[in-house]
């Protein structure tokens, strides 16, 4: 089997950091690039924390891109209180790796991307787990990459379940639910990733202590990241077991997409009153047999949970 | 295959006509009994429309019981002008039906309910096509019951796509929101035939034609009935095409599951705030390896309606 042309586009965050292991992980994938986004960090830090963790994890030939900084709808972004309890002020658990060698690249994140489709198409896979700012933008400026890119696999959104923002929204969507919305009603071909799946996978200290003890510099870096990250959940009563691999099983799909079970539904994004940020069926496109949006809303989570762990510790062992 | 006992709970209703012939057409449907409810038409009203009915299509034998006359949290019903612009005055399109020379049972629908699941456990299948109350009065009268009755197939409910009366609750489960949650919540075995599959299913001009053309007196009354409906689906900007089979399609899926797909789901429904009477899925119930909803999410709509077609075509032709 041919790798995988994939793209990240991280607001690197710990289940970011996660996302971007297992791309590195996983011998299907190709990265070739990552694109950094504003959301549980700055946009700056959030590229930052990529060449920091691709340095740890002995990956230095990725370019990492800085994207939008702020929504579509704002000429501004400050972290929220709850990104900072949740991933730390540094994004990473505050977590203090070296900074990195390598600087960020001089392209923007927008036209590498467009770049990118143009010249991989239907062998691209683009994994946003933030804002679709990013996304939104580069089909702004050229339309005709929303029908090239092979599939978007997303982290976002919450068809089934309620939000974790509001009842309505989740977290990513819900920092631009513009974009979002029109993305979602463009032709490009996506799988969402939402609550409804990652709400149902669950990493505890029993895998993070598994990497402690590797014993190696990447093993206790994730061991002490992914445990911040843990101690959150437990503390904001998100959940007292351990956390959501949110952002990884972005990853993890686009590569084997039998880890879920999907519904073939066109849908929208709500981006006024009260559920600002709601992704439910667009009843306008029911009945149109093309259908733009794979959302999954079943896991094999112990599958998914086993390959994630087998490729992240053989990833840490070696780093 | 033996024939399934079968319960309707109907607050009947242009809809809730199509589900009674529905039943009555099936050979694998043995009807039991029909419970009224209010909703579409008062109780009343909805109990001797469904005598009307019945006594129409030659079937004298079904008793038909009065439910609840409210909701769980009211102490009077108003019958709203929507449901008259849709259903009509008399709840069955303005026909004048002849008043049935058969009575309503003395005994209450919820006793009734209560015996039935007692006596056929389960073999029973209840369809509620209304609101929940019915069912969750019997359920507090004897919880045990909920447990006893094979499956409930109900129409109500909007997973995947926006309700009907506001853009989170859709018009039975808006009745008696409440209701319908502690009916979720409990033990009972069921299936939602929500707006997610209902909407997707489309009855024209084209086949009421068919009724009227067998010159029978109920492919008239029937063709007259369902024109009202489709409309007041045309002049309320509806749908354009025609009507919904909402309610016969859970009488339907309760006999031939294959015509739709569903997801296995914990649900909750939403009785406070800006969003009463969304149906969602019960994140607190999400990692519970019992499942006692299955929430259709795609339907074969060609096949039901060709299915759908050959009986009731069937049905009229001999009355």
């Amino acid at each position: 089997m041919a790798q995988k042309k994939m793209i990240l586009d991280l607001d690197t965050g710990i289940d970011d950091a996660l996302a971007l292991a297992y791309a590195i992980a996983d011998p299907a994938v190709d990265l070739i690039g990552i694109i950094s986004s504003y959301g549980n960090t700055l946009v700056e830090t959030a590229g930052k924390n990529s060449l920091k963790l691709l340095e740890l994890l002995g990956q230095t030939d990725v370019p990492v891109f800085l994207g939008e900084s702020h929504s579509s709808t704002t000429d501004h972004f400050d972290v929220m209180e709850i990104s900072q309890l949740i991933h730390g002020k540094n994004g990473i658990g505050e977590v203090e790796l070296p900074t990195a060698n390598r600087a960020l690249e001089t392209q923007s994140g927008v036209d590498f991307l467009i770049e990118a489709a143009h010249k991989y198409q239907d062998d691209l896979i683009l994994i946003p787990t933030g804002p679709m700012t990013n996304l939104d933008a580069a089909i702004a400026k050229d339309p005709s990459i929303a029908e090239l890119i092979g599939n978007i696999t997303f982290m976002g959104g919450a068809l089934t379940v309620p939000g974790n923002v509001t009842p309505f929204t989740e977290a990513n969507i819900n920092q631009d639910a513009e974009a979002a919305d029109r993305v979602f009603r463009s032709p490009a071909k996506m799988t969402m990733i939402g609550l409804d799946v990652t709400l149902r996978t669950l990493l505890t200290k029993n895998e993070t202590n598994q990497w402690r003890q590797l014993d190696t510099k990447a093993g206790k870096a994730f061991a002490d990241i992914v445990d911040f990250y843990i101690d959150a959940y437990y503390n904001l009563d998100i959940d007292k077991n351990g956390c959501a691999l949110h952002d990884p099983l972005a990853v993890g799909v686009a590569i084997n997409p039998a880890f879920v079970t999907t519904l073939a539904l066109n849908m929208k994004v709500t981006h006024d009153g009260a559920d600002y940020g709601r992704t439910i069926g667009d009843t306008d496109r029911l009945h149109d047999k093309r259908i733009n949006m794979q959302a999954a809303v079943g896991v094999d989570d112990v599958a998914y949970l086993a390959y994630f762990m087998q490729l992240l510790t053989d990833l840490f062992k070696k780093n």
